[in-house]
């Protein structure tokens, strides 16, 4: 056990490890490259049933991504003496005119976090700022943190009335499911998308695309709306977020927001196909800092060949990360709705994921 | 490394392992009983955050905590001819008189799965039955599952116009943020207070009790609500039920909605003392099954003194182990509320969380 | 002008009255009968639309409804000393052995409303009761905070440490758009639904069944779930609710939680014909009280058949109208998709809904 | 009856008027002005509720507001080939680069309306374009719908593949409770405040201002929290809102996200006064057009000074009654919570509410 790599760094008051299982699922065939997913789990099916949705999106072609956004967020929250001179400062910090000396300010402790936006919010004198930056490979809490108090004391100079509540107001919002994340983003927001052939449905998936299309409209679109969720519009993408977040080092407290999705079924192609596209717009993502310096979730990034910054195109290594997270999911919700089409569900629950010894006991 | 408990069991292609340092906090004093609380995580300061507030926590008396429901939830959605139809299905699962007929389906096939109830919702001719029953010291998917089905082939009978979409129809929810859950709570619904005294407000905690209080209206209520955040008015519990979840064996991908939590805070006593408490009503957890099988994980249950089923008083482990996890939430809680209020966030952050070797460079 | 009717009634410091225009829809062929539909709104367009809608229903053959639930709710929020102490009183009121002394408090002050149960929730040592009850022909909300003062009078014997922070405490939830309502419902919970035949949908809507599903799927459930919705999968149910609401002297105030509704469409018979259906859980609605009273308004009930109380059947008059408002809104939902399916929107605003004085120039 | 204002205007197949009476409140002391607030209600206490709040504000040195925003929004929704496609044409559309020639043809149907930006959202292939633009004195919903068509025709010369699907995609959103307008703003976003003294809480609320400041925790932010609200942390912005919409010929079915609002309270000056505010992101509100061409609707905004567009300076009007809007609904939330906070609700509401006809039998 190398506690030099733990103590003062990520863990304190360490007494061990504990082991998760990783198991590989793949290759995904995303953007024209072959990827051998690494997930810790223990949830029985889950790297099977990913593994079978990347069969079915190989074996049409693979899949597409797009980035759409990458920016880390961070909203401190100041109160004013009154909501008047909240509004003041909010309009000083989104005009245009202060943007430079902003971002002057915010950008002069790091080499990769560049100020992009500061959106502001009020609660009568409570004013919280969103600031969103790019942070090259590192999931980027902590450079965000820095500017932010950076471009704080500079404020505090044409606003001395200024009271710092807190450097996190909740507007940020980290670890906790909020619409600001689901309509702005945090971290990258992708898209990723497959056809897949009508024949790879049925021999692959063991099931038609009209089930297919209607159990997502039913399930993930009506059935999520029924239920009130916010940002939850998919079968289970939170299962293949958490599963690689663990293996390679990532967060996994923050797959609250890292796992909103909505997933899109289509027939296409006269209906002899079947387009599926996920949606995520909050996928917080990085291959340095953090648990990725431990040796076996190092590993998997290799495996994945994101390990550590890139030096040619800083932040590429944290962007490929996020696609393929993205591209993962895909492969996810594709297996299950299929196997929630043809029923599968709960007899392969009962068959992979109980132990003969005490589990079988205790569940039946 | 041993692929028997493996293998069939709970990850399928296994590779190998993945190590993440566990640190232990506390001993948490609650309901008069002394836990150490181990935490899986690489996020520094966070084990040392949760060991302050357990240390305000003793120093105050203890933390105490009540368990408000017990009940796991699975939501199958059926399509009918017409919606007329559909609500008559409704009608007839809601039906008092019919209850013990259907909860003698539902229970047949497990010692420990009792049928409580079933909530309905339509979207048209579409139905969501919410399934919920207590589940031992399972965290209970697999169950209630099953017993779901024992149900659905019953109905066919009633209802031969029954087309079974999915056993799953995101209204249970799993996995997803939805206000089904927030409000209707899944697997354990816990709430945990503490009067902290206002000599270790100031001692231990090194702020002041109007301070946290106005963080946590500024910051949990009002933040949030800004931030149209869903169960999200907390600071960080996701970090410290997920730590809990990955060290003892949980499903860490139920985080999004166990996580959900209100953190209250109030002056009492002449606004000498600190009353603070969470709510946590979707809190979902298990000693048995899943991922409570592997040598560490099942190490950490142990050390929790809630490892495998209580055979004198089954459910009585999980049922602990879930006040242990908000018991843990309100240490983590108010120890973090207490550094941001003194403005020691972002320095120990700094201090605490980045490696000597490659992450300096990267985030600075 | 018949001040006797307002003055101590309904309006304080009179002024006069403001007309707004009332136009008639239909007839809306519902469960079998026919009925004209006044609509009370300046917002060109809307009557003609819902007019159209009523005309593609009664040439399919109808429209037909169910009342799933019929509760009004009030929550008053109540602060005991402890969350543990809160707990008891949740589980004091939820218990089953007590709900009969409970009822005959809440009952006897109103011949009427008839408490059909309790729901609690906890924000630490606040508690929220959401008491529900049905209430006769009246929309209730009086009745049903009369029913709750007796029992919050009764409880003090036993809960002397009660605090009545509230008569209202927002778990209600009144005129507030809150999930609590979305998944309980208020009021009348209404399903509504028809099939309309491919041949009416091109010779009156000017559409296909194809485009209608794929636009409803497209706005109505993935965009109102990109906007993050709660409760808001549909077109435009607002605009018919709250000008029913206006002309039959509901409260306009109430259509924030009154115009909840997901909309389904459907294509059925092999895609020949299309089936739609509207679920709206908390209409609020009363056919006594309030502005029912005032002359206009009540002989828009009248055109209804549905003014003042149903001494034969009390509270039928009230469920009747809440099932014409949803057989109205799905008219309205049918008639506006189609006109965004055939881009005729804006066109149709553009010619209808300016004045030729002086809104031409000021919109131009 | 001038149908001659009606006709090929607000209102098709016309049979009559409603009539709505209506009360005044105030004066409101709102930026050093006084006005008399007319509000269309049938609500008892409702207008006498607001009138006490306007008192204890005057007395008080009167409120402020501050413009935040002034956009209305409108957001087709259009499918591309593949999501990669609705990808490049979401950065074309967001480019700055694009803007200017965006805007020409945006701005060019109207004197008014001029855009101020497109944020675009993705669901797969299907993206969502939020246009934002100023609107003079119009509610501004026709004003966008043309300046998005101008647009649309745009863009269909260098995207021939995009299908637009709807000039509507629920991402605007009208009359729907979404995150996105809570987040985003909708129309006018208005912060409005006031500093009640210590002695004015004690004369003329009848209550202390300690107990307001709890109980707007405990209801506003918590309650509200826990029933799972989306801009919903308030006491009846709805009902002050809907009055004033009615009475001065705004629409009434956009009270949905006008009445979004969090009322915050606060004690100030050493706990002795109490400060006050709402902040509402979403009014909708126009002078021109719509019902504001109706005798009696005109001549209550006349009443307010705003009748009419504004010459001098465009827009001018809409923004003053926005700022009414809010600073009456600070009036209510003032007053509700002091009648709340005393425990006056329920006699209050059976002393004013119930007709002494046949409400009294009904409800008792």
């Amino acid at each position: 056990m190398d506690y030099q790599a733990i103590l003062g760094q990520c863990c304190e008051m360490p007494v061990g490890f504990v082991q998760l299982p990783v198991g590989v699922a793949g290759p995904l065939l995303l953007d024209g490259r072959h990827y051998h997913v690494p997930m810790a789990t223990t949830e029985g099916c889950l790297v099977a049933s990913v593994n079978r949705g990347c069969r079915a999106i190989a074996a049409s072609g693979g899949a597409d991504s797009v980035l759409l956004r990458d920016a880390m967020s961070r909203a401190p929250v100041i109160k004013l003496p009154t909501a008047k001179r909240a509004a003041e400062l909010k309009m000083f910090v989104e005009a245009p005119a202060n943007f430079q000396a902003l971002a002057a300010q915010f950008n002069k402790s790091s080499r990769f976090g560049r100020l992009q936006g500061i959106q502001c919010a009020l609660a009568g004198r409570n004013l919280y700022m969103r600031f969103t930056c790019s942070t090259g490979d590192a999931m980027g809490m902590n450079m965000v943190s820095k500017g932010v108090e950076n471009v704080l004391g500079y404020l505090l100079n044409n606003f001395p009335d200024m009271d710092v509540i807190s450097i996190s107001g909740n507007y940020c919002s980290d670890k906790k499911p909020t619409a600001v994340n689901w309509i702005e983003g945090r971290g990258k927001s992708v898209v990723c998308e497959a056809t897949i052939k009508g024949s790879v449905v049925q021999s692959v998936l063991k099931t038609t695309v009209e089930k297919l299309v209607e159990l997502n409209i039913v399930k993930n679109l009506a059935g999520s709306a029924v239920a009130g969720a916010l940002g939850g519009f998919n079968a289970h993408a939170s299962n293949i977020v958490t599963a690689l977040f663990i293996a390679t080092g990532q967060d996994p407290a923050q797959n609250v927001e890292s796992s909103q999705c909505i997933t899109m079924l289509e027939a296409v192609n006269d209906g002899n196909d079947l387009h599926i596209s996920v949606t995520m717009p909050s996928i917080e993502v990085g291959t340095v800092g953090g648990g990725t310096c431990l040796a076996s979730q190092s590993a998997c990034l290799n495996l994945l060949g994101v390990k550590g910054p890139n030096h040619d195109s800083p932040g590429a290594n944290a962007k490929l990360l996020a696609t393929i997270v993205a591209g993962s999911v895909l492969a996810g919700e594709l297996s299950l709705l299929a196997a929630l089409a043809a029923g599968q569900l709960v007899k392969s629950h009962m068959k992979y994921n109980r132990s003969s010894k005490d589990v079988a006991k205790a569940a039946s």
